[in-house]
């Protein structure tokens, strides 16, 4: 799907990809493919990668030591992506994954075409889904903290990488 | 340039694009065409285009207050593109600028294919320059304070940026 939108990966891009299902064991419904293209410890980029109707647990990046958090910017490769983030409910496009009601409270939808950007300051509440074509985005981040990622579904466990 | 590589760039992009002649007035030997993605306060993503040969004067990035220096991670995209670091000399594709042996110190060449990345650490002295095409990169940092770069030429003025 990445290469499908014209960017070109090399050998080494391709061994950074793996697939996180935030340890509830249903990728397919609750779950995300990562591409990691560089981390240092000041930043980061990664083209996330979701199949269709796949969507990632909502949650927020905390302040961790010194730091004030992983503030992040994504944007819009291609396909189809909705955000969820903070503020009053316009929910159109997307769906709550069902049974979750209570582990998906940001209800405000923006729509992401493809060059478009948000920022997510730390401490931002967010999730996102793909619609009928799936969805390639790029993330943008400061220092990479993403075990101490906070999840609203108590049951996720973040460490579970399928390599 | 960069539409022809396959990005999508939306209407808000394009009017983010300058160049930059770094105050030489000779823009199509030493200069660059920027499009700045974002840029907040801890990061900023950025397209840079080079013309067909034409050099980004060597510079370095110092500590500003706080922060130790902008780092930087660039990312090839497509064209002809080399990059001059610290280390042995070892240039073969590019050549320095005419008269500019003086402002040109760094000859240790790293060849920059399409995926190719490239970290640059705060303080790293680096130029680069493109070949027969013309080039199409990424450059990813943490946050901007080009009014702080330091440059090699003496006859650098940054802030001048040609709308």
């Amino acid at each position: 799907m990445i290469e499908a939108t014209g960017i070109h990966l090399t050998e080494a891009d391709k061994k950074n990809i793996t697939a996180a299902d935030f340890g509830l064991s249903r990728i397919r419904e609750e779950g995300v493919q990562i591409l990691t293209l560089f981390n240092t410890n000041r930043m980061a980029a990664k083209i996330l990668v979701l199949l269709p109707y796949q969507t990632e647990p909502e949650h927020w990046h905390p302040p961790v030591g010194e730091d004030p958090g992983k503030e992040e910017v994504i944007r819009g490769i291609w396909g189809d992506l909705t955000f969820y983030i903070p503020g009053e409910d316009n929910m159109l496009e997307g769906f709550i994954v069902d049974g979750k009601d209570s582990c998906y409270t940001m209800r405000h939808e923006v729509v992401i075409e493809p060059g478009d950007q948000l920022v997510l300051p730390p401490g931002t509440k967010h999730w996102f889904q793909a619609g009928k074509r799936g969805a390639v985005l790029y993330s943008f981040s400061t220092r990479v903290t993403d075990l101490m990622d906070q999840f609203t579904d108590p049951d996720v466990v973040r460490e579970t990488v399928i390599g």
